[in-house]
């Protein structure tokens, strides 16, 4: 798996969310994934995903950072969106907040097979 | 600057934070740095660690994940401390807690020139 390979998989993954486009997931994530430790699998991902998108229908992913070294990417993601009631816990309320996700993926034949994911909740927080 | 120099550089750098050798700090960390977008340089960077280990005084830095692609570094932390009172906000008052950081850095001749850190915040409290 070259590196190269990692970031064109990575930013198509990437473009399969912003489509909402579930049924293409499987290409890109493993059917034994697991996130921050949870072995939750590929419909356990899918299911978490159309959560996300339920809660924050204007959801979308933007890298801001792309580092690669296989098989792991590390990736800080930019959101500019409007969670419509409460999000990780916060009375959002629809209201405009802009954050950052840092995460590092492990890619298993070519697929996401372990996601260590950190949200910026204070950043949230201090716009609320 | 090679994959293996910034590994290395890298490590030598965490190296020096568990030493509290803030002496060597701008041997790893250029006059300019910035973190999460404010230019603290050096200076207060150095003065932002020695605060953290003023707060947290078995406050040690662990790599779980290195993910290194030129000029770009990034890094899983792992702690396992106890802050003495309140950190991120949260009143964890002398408390064990364990946690990660998810970091990326930009390196500008050999040293740090910028850092985009998020601290999960919430596994800190789901510990409260």
């Amino acid at each position: 798996m070259s590196e190269l390979d990692l970031h064109t998989i990575y930013r198509d993954y990437i473009d399969c969310l912003n489509r909402r486009d579930w049924a293409s997931l499987g290409q890109f994530v493993g059917d034994d994934v697991s996130h921050n430790g949870r072995p939750i699998g590929l419909s356990g991902y899918r299911e978490m995903l159309e959560k996300d998108v339920r809660d924050i229908p204007d959801l979308r992913f933007q890298i801001d950072l792309l580092v690669v070294e296989p098989p792991f990417v590390a990736s800080r993601l930019r959101f500019d969106c409007s969670p419509r009631s409460t999000f990780l816990g916060l009375d959002v309320g629809g209201r405009r907040v802009v954050f950052a996700e840092n995460v590092f993926y492990t890619f298993r034949g070519g697929k996401i097979a372990n996601v260590w994911s950190v949200i910026d909740k204070g950043a949230i927080e201090a716009q609320l």
